[in-house]
């Protein structure tokens, strides 16, 4: 059965919490000061709990960063395509072949601030959701729902038919977020580019409009944590205030 | 006389466009992609060049992501507190001893997109506008008004007499920026807080209001650069749209 390893205080924490995974083994060093509060979490759980020191658990976890903490755990469970519904789940986020694993980590970790339900990312050629996403995003990933798809083209075409708006975040959209004519409205799906290319041709052209942020700036453009970041936050900002 | 080696294409770009810093030698690949654009804003700033190897210039810069490109270069020159002023530079940023270099990498990047006019740091326990950030924000830095000060609450005491409103970032304010009573207007400066500690005490006591950012979430807080972008932004939307 495949199992991975998940690491540091937060991203351990927030899997225990959410409880989407399943999972088999604790680490833990002895006299970690967080030792109280995460082992009983995981004796809650039937999880058995072994005492490592902190040098075996990076070892373990093939990273520095650990704090001691590292969770032998199932994947994390994909959020069906098909449970996509414009009224449970009416902020989608479409990630179109990011490849930065710390864009991704800071993504979710604002995805799940800026209240998103979903975020959909392609199988391949892509970010994945690994533990080190996990503990980048302080454990977010371990709350919001993630979808797995094989082409995003497609999908756009089927969240159409589901009623969503499809919006392109791209510098060289048509219309800035912040245009008082902009239908930001839910239900939608936000599509953010990759940080070298952007959106694609082809998926820009599903889009049902491009939007971008607008800037005073002669440098090239936002990071694409950022943009995808004030770009969620508008959206939020307007859900909110109605 | 103090110089520092700027690396990487962007930022040594940028620092040659900018031209705010003296410029003593421009170390650069044979056969870099680059060199003839690089190579040709140097000479017309009579600077000397060098050819070097790729691994020569990262041993100089203490980087592996030079791009085979390196320029021995004055510090930036700062911006005088004192020509601060509500009408010339009414958007100001004031870190309040953040950490991170690539937090204050991120900020600059996005602050010179939200069309912040300046940054102040306090000199001392923050972070620095060194050769790493430069090359973080892609250049960012080169551009932006950075302002060196020993104190953050004397400085907002100054700036107070300027006439400039002080609002702090901060996930215990009392209002959100997206408040409808929200004046987030300008002249003004936005304080951000360090990683850990947010704005510090006194600081906080010092601002006209503290705002935080809403958010619907299990999870801690948004990354810092993250949050001073969607800040940052709600100010820049705000003049705007008006």
């Amino acid at each position: 059965m495949h199992s991975e390893l998940l690491f540091s205080y937060h991203s351990v924490l927030e899997a225990l919490k959410a409880n989407k995974r399943s999972f088999f083994k604790l680490y833990i060093s002895k006299g970690n000061k967080r030792e109280r509060e995460i082992k009983s979490l995981a004796e809650k759980k039937n999880i058995k709990v072994e005492y490592r020191n902190i040098k075996d658990i990076e070892i373990l976890a093939g990273n520095e960063n650990t704090q001691g903490i590292a969770l032998e755990a199932g994947a994390i469970p994909f959020f069906s395509f098909d449970k996509i519904t414009k009224e449970e789940t009416p902020f989608l986020l479409i990630l179109d072949h990011l490849q930065d694993t710390h864009n991704f980590g800071a993504i979710v970790r604002t995805a799940l601030c800026a209240n998103v339900s979903a975020i959909i990312i392609p199988q391949k050629r892509a970010v994945k959701p690994t533990p080190i996403v996990s503990k980048i995003s302080v454990g977010a990933l371990e709350h919001i729902n993630i979808v797995s798809i094989n082409n995003v083209a497609t999908s756009i075409d089927k969240l159409k038919e589901k009623g969503f708006w499809v919006y392109g975040l791209d510098g060289e959209g048509k219309r800035s977020i912040y245009d008082e004519k902009a239908s930001l409205s839910l239900p939608l799906a936000l599509v953010l580019g990759s940080e070298g290319q952007g959106v694609t041709r082809l998926v820009s052209q599903k889009c049902d409009e491009l939007y971008f942020i607008p800037q005073s700036s002669l440098i090239d453009s936002l990071n694409a944590s950022v943009a995808g970041g004030v770009a969620m936050y508008e959206i939020y900002r307007r859900y909110l205030c109605t």
